[in-house]
């Protein structure tokens, strides 16, 4: 059950859409309740259900509140294209995790080429419903070419020598880190040896993990190292 | 794919069922081909596979190499009866992250009730050969009742105060940490009055994660607090 509806401000009111009002039928919710609704761009809105119609529910706004809650440093996230289950478990953590931006790149061992973000972002708005996040992770393309602009970066690659603990004692006091973990088949040879001479490179141990668990595990251990939820 | 296949000795040989074979089938592998199987007791065998059939697989014992690593301390898992599809997710990423042992337990608010731990082993066969596990974790019921005598225990509670930092800490040095992980609804009141005294009490932050989520952050944390996977 969703702790909070995503939608659309018009005015005094606020709309949700087709794939909300399904929701707002499922948990059997009706005309003159009042719910929490999210616009994705950090505000909270409580609110009062006017008429929940076939593919549209309209609400009118009580009270607003700006959400004030900031996680330091900022964490960004780029993903090589990859399965999509593996890839919406990834993402759907990173959300609960607050992760910032999400930039999705197609590396030389992507196996399949997305065209449209639109089911990420689904994602993205289910699980920050789920876990009370009002501002919702930006996600974009990004082009593999451009990582020599990206700050603080921290690669997650196999070969390397050096622990996670080690990169981030040597960053020191920053307010953006971003990860980069390749697709789920890896980076190639070709890509590992053109990277920015920047960009730190890590390997999380002697286990073999799925690509979404370096994700996962990583982003934990940054909140933690950073004190980032409390 | 499959790093490693899963198979019970029986004199040189070993034997895959019905399941194994049919990974067999989809990685096109054929008879006299070569493969490494886990017993799941920390026995890595190098075999050639003598016989294809419908249900199993037969092979011939090559060598067999004893697995050494071993991840100090232990970590254990008691994770309250959730939905199964959660479940899922995290004792898979569990194993991948090298728990040694998982105890399910029925609390007061688990909507249902597992009679067979079947197909969690399942889960836990599947991740262990994906991420070359060769030690598979036990998994086994638990009376909620029987917390008083778990090593070193901490438990997930939104109510608590200090931090999971602050709880490692106090611990120390330790051969065995017992983490506790409510089901999905969460614990009840009444649990959470009556538990034994020498339980650590922790929350994770100020965000809301699933059930799995909480989880997979805890293990997360702990491996890098330990340094385990090193």
């Amino acid at each position: 059950m969703p702790n909070a509806f995503y939608g659309v401000v018009e005015g005094n009111k606020i709309l949700l859409d087709k794939n909300e009002t399904t929701h707002i039928k499922i948990v059997r919710l009706s005309e003159n309740d009042e719910i929490k609704a999210f616009d994705g761009k950090g505000n909270i809105y409580y609110c009062k259900i006017d008429e929940i119609k076939k593919n549209q529910t309209i609400c009118s706004i009580i009270t607003k509140e700006k959400y004030i809650n900031t996680f330091n440093p900022e964490i960004d996230f780029y993903i090589g294209a990859s399965k999509f289950d593996r890839m919406k478990i990834l993402i759907e953590k990173l959300v609960e995790l607050r992760v910032n931006n999400i930039y999705i790149f197609h590396s030389q061992k992507s196996q399949l080429k997305f065209k449209s973000l639109e089911k990420f972002k689904k994602t993205i708005i289910e699980s920050s419903k789920q876990s009370e996040n009002p501002l919702f992770p930006n996600i974009q393309f990004f082009n593999f070419e451009d990582f020599y602009s990206v700050k603080n970066p921290i690669i997650l690659d196999l070969t390397a020598k050096i622990t996670l603990k080690e990169v981030l004692e040597k960053i020191n006091s920053v307010n953006k880190i971003s990860i980069i973990l390749g697709p789920d088949m890896g980076f190639s040879k070709i890509e590992l040896e053109n990277l920015p001479d920047n960009i730190f490179r890590t390997n999380l141990g002697n286990t073999i993990m799925r690509f979404e668990t370096a994700g996962i595990y990583t982003m934990s251990i940054l909140n933690y190292y950073y004190n980032r939820l409390y």
